[in-house]
């Protein structure tokens, strides 16, 4: 919207950087200024076509931009043009419009902090495979193709379903006739036939895929041995279509088509997926047979073409939360033809396969212990197991956690400030930015969610904030301004940062972050108050975000109540793990559908204690003023 | 439940009518006023025993019926009465109530469909609907809403599978909100929810599909009633890449695209057929859940995307000869999004579904006559059926009987000549054109397959032709004529024909014609002799060809060798006739099954005694010599 100002507003995707600017600025200069990641090979002279970027036409008049310029004719065809298509260095900002950077319009390579764990398992895939000789037909028995491999599969002592699947019966006669009878079938879970392994070298893979908010992460693995061949990750395309999973719920209500739009982009953004997990390891897609698939519970259905209206309002019921055994081809993902996808089960509304995932990786078992898991992110998914008893509950935190919507928040992407110190005596401030190294020099452009709560609980440490959470604008030094009537801290003074300006966090800012950690806290709080627990032995910090915090800073803001001395640790990307494991090994399915299905859900929204336990939640706690920590 | 009007609430099964009633009515009235079929023979007085139903134990408590009365005590066993069996016009509704009204009970009067020898068939369909109330999540119990309907249909005495489809979960949140929880779920064969039946007003319908190499030919069925709600028949649009089953598996043979090119063209034209029937019926294709489809091998691979390349050479095996159940939405048909498609089992490679069901519409029990089904078209098919014994070949005939490549050949419509007359003694000739009426003056354009048939029979009565096919050029009459060569006898002179030119039956004409009758004949002679069999009681002439072909011409051409005095009779689509029965009741698609594993196969193409037993099968037989024929 254009502000009061006059100054029209652009925001890069993926990012998400956002900028107020001067009408008729060019795209690259927005960019820079707004710290988002653009390559400008040419010097901005419409030359060498390397800052193509794309218009999202959903946001953005046919005037956002000024028109083509004659380079932009020359270097894009007319239908990239009708598409969208612009030259950064040549288009001019004439209105709000909102730009997706492609990947190969970027110098950096985003961060996405989900790597596939370690944690070890035995296969014993749901997906195998069989080798065996079907005799010819002849003139005297001329038997079908498909009833002399059953004849063959008969003799085995698996169970065998004599249905096949098309994917098989399409490929059949030529495999038997081209290597005189030897064929290898793929059998899925129920022992049904699904295809033809085409080429007997090649390993039976399968892909454990996290269908994120924001972003998407898949690992392809070898069934047979477990071995992590590549992994890929991407932004979730949906993030056109609204960044969070509320935005995403109401798009989605529209209207079907808009359902329809919302998992084709998905579907799309998963199939690019395949292809970089086919070129990064050298195996055909079709050698891909199964797929174990988590995310949020809106992720899950709209994955599935699901109306996810009912998940936006009470009593925030799932349309299905069993585990579903679907058909690959079924959904319009291109691996092998007849190749399965399982879902892990949901739990709730907003506490999906995702979190279910995560507690099979980390905690599947019921033990001694006490444990917290807790899954940070716009919407924060907390699990307490206390012996046998799992209880679990979710809780919107809102984006600030993530960087989003602070004054200059960001992801975690390359030029993000991510970890900050500040000396509680000088108040000077030391930071580490994503991407920096000896080599590179990478000047800061925003701050993303671990350098937020890293900045707050330094601040908060060093008495620049109270515990209320007010800036002490008493305090003597250069670094706290006044900034558009907001009182702000400065973390990086304009002339060190990669947009020429201040990068502060300030009073609004400062508010977001206490409402966020405020919501986890109350969640927790209640969480251990209903199950009568007292103190907590383990937190596990899970999920792309989770994973980055730094525990000290997550006690030194009170992002949980007094846990009685929990030993708090991270423990990565713990639902794509929890998808491996169930990719691997049948087992492990079962026991994420009996966690699924043990897991009580307590509703927060309507609890009557949940406003008062959230507002006093909102306080830093006195306790950890001025805790040091060492870098 | 019981509403805010007292009215307790009956269900009726296995139709799913409901009904709130008057506390007291007798079950039998309540039936009536439901639209539930029950049949009431003794008028209500409990005397015949005839309208036992059961009240379903998980639904009804033991107060939802009055006590048994005498009647009842005397028509039912006491173990009958604890299990929940009564008489409809005894019980008396006081509660909610489930009511199963068991097979013995209906009327069946509605629910007739007839086939050729007045076959009838008693709907049991594969599909179903059932109509249940969902409870609504609350906060307390916020239970997905899969799950929700589950514990509904676990209630029920079916057997349910509790996996759904997609087009299930799809719609089912939507379906749930609109109306207050009431839905109707379809479920196909295996018990699995495969979608929402959005219009209770509007009945459950299914497609019976015979998919010609020529032409494609649909029903749309009531699959409660068995009522045929509409047809539609087009060209098969892949006429355009071969006319015959030789150059469509030459075609699909050249490439993957070609053969996905040829499914294409079927399943378009399948969708536009299904269109025609919505048109036609006001049915809308959302509730056409069901198909059963019927076509020769070649069809049957090409409409599933098979490489049918294994047909065309020895030892001409398909790749699968077993009934498929397939999803519709997985082929591109466009019906109920969950809808299902079953194939009829095919035999050999030239015999297909189509001669599976026209086998099950004409034949499917053992007797004690010796039967012969035939099907002539570009192919013939051929099955004799002796006692429990059934053997079954093809040969191929070539287009001439259906006019094809005939000199003056045409297909079967408007100006070709269907019927010829020849008087032996003035050699003058009479003529029915298809389309002329006493209205309507069509003047002849070309000649159609039964008009083939006739004439041959026609010219070897008058001795214009002799018994090894030579027409006679000494006869004494100008219609027999010197034409680019050949000698050929004028049956429609120019100036009566619509072209300004005489048509012909030329020399070359009457041996294609020879050889394709010769065919049939040396084919039904092996099958005879290798059977043992040198009797036929009855011969069936199936297929559009086939049903119009006069029977006599067939004779007196030597269609067939000496039967020993069958009865030769036309029983039109046959092939199409069993599709509907097996899309009607479950235990016809069982009965095909049998019929296509009993069937044995007698491969022609390498029988050392065809080539020789096809030549002399080519002359005409000379007791039939002047054969005359009234008209």
């Amino acid at each position: 919207m254009v502000d009061s100002t006059g100054k029209p507003e652009v925001v890069f995707l993926p990012g998400g950087m956002r900028s107020r600017v001067q009408p008729g600025i060019s795209l690259d200069q927005a960019a820079r200024d707004s710290g988002a990641d653009l390559q400008c090979v040419c010097g901005g002279r419409g030359k060498c076509g390397k800052c193509r970027v794309r218009a999202v036409p959903a946001h953005a008049s046919k005037t956002a931009l000024s028109l083509p310029t004659e380079e932009e004719l020359r270097a894009l065809s007319p239908e990239a043009i009708a598409a969208g298509w612009r030259l950064a260095c040549q288009a001019r900002v004439q209105a709000d419009v909102t730009i997706d950077i492609p990947e190969e319009s970027r110098t950096g390579i985003q961060v996405i902090a989900k790597a596939p764990g370690s944690q070890r398992v035995f296969p014993d895939p749901a997906v195998t495979r069989l080798s065996l000789k079907v005799p010819p037909a002849d003139l005297e028995n001329p038997v079908a193709d498909w009833e002399r491999l059953g004849v063959g599969l008969g003799r085995n002592e698996k169970t065998i379903v004599f249905d096949p699947d098309l994917a098989l019966l399409r490929n059949l006669p030529e495999a038997l006739r081209q290597n005189g009878g030897e064929v290898c079938v793929i059998l899925d879970n129920s022992g049904r036939c699904t295809g033809i392994f085409e080429d007997a070298a090649m390993p039976l893979t399968g892909i454990a895929l996290d269908i994120g908010t924001t972003s998407l992460a898949a690992a392809l693995c070898n069934l047979e041995t477990g071995e992590v061949m590549a992994t890929a990750s991407a932004i979730n395309p949906q993030v056109t279509c609204g960044e969070d999973v509320i935005s995403r719920i109401a798009y989605a209500g529209q209207s079907g088509e808009k359902r329809a739009q919302l998992q084709d982009a998905v579907i799309g953004g998963i199939n690019r997926l395949i292809d970089q997990l086919a070129e990064e390891s050298g195996i055909s897609p079709s050698a891909m047979a199964d797929m174990v698939c988590v995310g949020n519970t809106c992720m899950h259905h709209l994955l599935l073409g699901i109306d996810p209206t009912g998940l936006g309002r009470a009593p925030f019921v799932p349309a299905v939360s069993r585990p579903l055994d679907l058909c690959a081809r079924d959904l319009g993902i291109a691996m092998a033809p007849g190749a399965s996808v399982h879902m892990l089960p949901v739990v709730a509304g907003f506490v999906g396969a995702d979190t279910v995932g995560a507690l099979l990786a980390t905690h599947p078992e019921p033990g001694n212990e006490t444990v917290l898991l807790v899954d940070v992110g716009t919407n924060g998914e907390i699990v307490l197991a206390c012996g046998d008893r799992l209880v679990c509950t979710s809780c919107a935190t809102g984006p600030a956690l993530e960087g989003a919507t602070l004054c200059h928040g960001m992801r975690a992407a390359v030029g993000a400030v991510e970890r900050v110190w500040i000396d509680p005596d000088s108040l000077e401030v030391r930071y580490r930015v994503i991407g920096d190294s000896p080599d590179r020099s990478v000047p800061a452009a925003g701050i993303c969610g671990s350098g937020v709560i890293d900045a707050a609980a330094q601040m908060f440490s060093a008495g620049i904030i109270n515990p209320s959470g007010r800036i002490d604008r008493s305090l003597d030094t250069p670094r706290i301004i006044d900034q558009g009537g907001e009182t702000a801290f400065v973390l990086v003074p304009d002339k060190e940062s990669a947009t020429g300006r201040n990068i502060v966090i300030n009073q609004e800012d400062i508010r977001a972050i206490q409402m966020a950690k405020g919501a986890i806290q109350a969640a927790v709080t209640l969480l251990m108050a209903e199950t009568g627990v007292h103190a907590v032995d383990r937190v596990l910090l899970a999920g792309a975000f989770g994973s980055v915090i730094d525990p000290v800073s997550a006690v030194i803001i009170g992002l949980f109540p007094d846990l009685g001395g929990a030993n708090i640790s991270a423990v990565g990307n713990a639902a794509g793990d929890g998808a491996r494991l169930a990719l691997l090994n049948r087992g492990k399915r079962r026991d994420a559908s009996r966690l699924a299905r043990k897991m009580a859900f307590l509703e927060l929204t309507t609890h009557p204690r949940f406003q008062r336990t959230f507002a006093m939640s909102m306080h830093f706690p006195r306790m950890a003023k001025r805790i040091g920590r060492s870098s």
